[in-house]
């Protein structure tokens, strides 16, 4: 597996695997990577010829007062997992390399960052979609993979996507779990032993958020209200969102059809972030 | 020539030309296409081995008020234009292929957009950031090719490409001009016979600027205030702006250093913005 610290670096990596005829799949990732990233790394492998993954914690879409300073970073583990997975090319730039002195240029969406995590954090969604524009542009890939449990994230950068005609397909990929149901996320590491025992009272509750609908429950107040009371019961958790909001605009939404449960056509998001002490964990179904 | 309409067209296109193993020059355009126009698919056709040329008016870069409705429009005129200088394509989607329904996206560029026509025109370069982004995701050109009429829009756009990791070369050309002077520019067509008349004293005023400071005049205030008494010498023009600034940042500049005037180093631009009745006229010179 090459490791590629310059923007020559990797433009040159992807147009050497393009003039082979071959197709990329490319893994963005933030490094500390856990089975969540192996399995966009694996289906990556399975329906490209190449994987070209990156590891970059991307000081852009982190807020003043956030966890830059402190978000895990290990890039020889994850290197190792990389080379396992038969990654062709990680590319683990410099902040330097990726904000050149006189950087001005951000891409916005707008709308679809309103609520939800974009509510909470102003300013990381264009972090997000700027960081990610241009490795799009850096390691043209045929397709990108994303895990779901940033579903916010994954909608915002497909309109994105979209928006710019960049020739890529966003794949969505489905959240991965621990044993306990806690969504895998890289931010896990950081939780106290204490918080990590409660942690799963996150997914539990919006399991039952997702139950209470599939049994016929229409009013979305409702069944936000019964996720947020299930994660009230534990004093560790201080909530920053739980909403339901459609998954074309990401708004909230009103009082649900029928089907929209009972066939799970990929409508609507209901979502949940919450702070155990210093950690920010997210997670979601979609209805 | 091809004429292409779909976003899908001008992909397909791109991807044959370079299969086939050509460089793309590309020209991007709001049509009533001039000899400003000419030069730069000149340009492309000489330095590359096909030219894409596009003709739209992009709806985003025109503030409300603005002459969005009334900008000159022509394609059949530019359709010729472009066969005759051996274009091979161009591309003329309707708005709704560049800004379908849900459109969200916007690309900004920060500092170099404060002033100059930037501070005249609060979003323009948002709007034409946004277009051209997308334009080279289509279009994949190996260098694009921009008049220096608009030398803020060059300046912009070169940081976004930069910024954006777009793998394309902006070529800066030299503004065209009438015979008496005035900068060739579709708004021309829009000028009365006595304001078309009256027009050449923009670039007349800001030839007086330049030769003061050729001739030492290292102050930009005194060499600002040259070219604003001429241009008021005639009652039919409004100011919108005469600055000074560098080609770097875009920040008025302080004193000269009196090598910036005798060699030329492109270190300066001198803009000036003006309208003539309903239209705005803009022009300038870099040193």
């Amino acid at each position: 597996m090459k490791t590629l610290v310059t923007v020559r670096e990797i433009r040159e990596r992807s147009k050497a695997l393009k003039a082979e005829g071959k197709t990329i799949g490319f893994v963005p990732t933030m490094g500390a990577l856990h089975g969540g990233h192996a399995s966009l790394a694996r289906r990556a492998a399975r329906e490209n010829d190449a994987v070209i993954a990156s590891v970059f914690v991307n000081p852009a879409q982190f807020g003043p007062g956030e966890d830059f300073e402190t978000y895990p970073r290990d890039f020889e583990g994850d290197a190792a997992i990389l080379e396992s997975l038969g990654v062709d090319s990680v590319f683990r730039p410099a902040p330097g390399e990726i904000y050149p002195e006189g950087f001005a240029t951000k891409v916005e969406v707008s709308g679809l960052t309103d609520r939800l995590c974009g509510g909470d954090r102003p300013g990381h969604f264009a972090g997000v979609a700027t960081v990610v524009a241009k490795l799009f542009n850096l390691v043209r890939p045929d397709r990108a993979y994303f895990g779901l449990k940033d579903a916010q994230q994954f909608f915002v950068l497909k309109r994105m996507a979209e928006d710019l005609n960049a020739d890529v397909s966003l794949v969505p990929c489905p959240t991965v779990r621990e044993p306990d149901g806690l969504a895998m996320s890289s931010r896990n590491l950081r939780l106290s032993p204490e918080e990590r025992k409660a942690a799963p009272r996150l997914h539990a509750a919006l399991e039952l958020g997702r139950k209470l609908a599939l049994s016929g429950e229409t009013d979305p107040k409702a069944i936000i209200e019964s996720i947020v009371e299930e994660i009230r019961k534990s004093p560790l958790f201080e909530i920053d969102h739980v909403e339901m909001v459609d998954t074309k605009f990401l708004k909230p939404v009103g009082i649900l059809k029928p089907e929209t449960a009972k066939e799970a056509r990929g409508e609507v998001l209901a979502a949940a972030a919450v702070r155990l002490g210093k950690t920010r964990l997210i997670d979601n179904f979609i209805l």
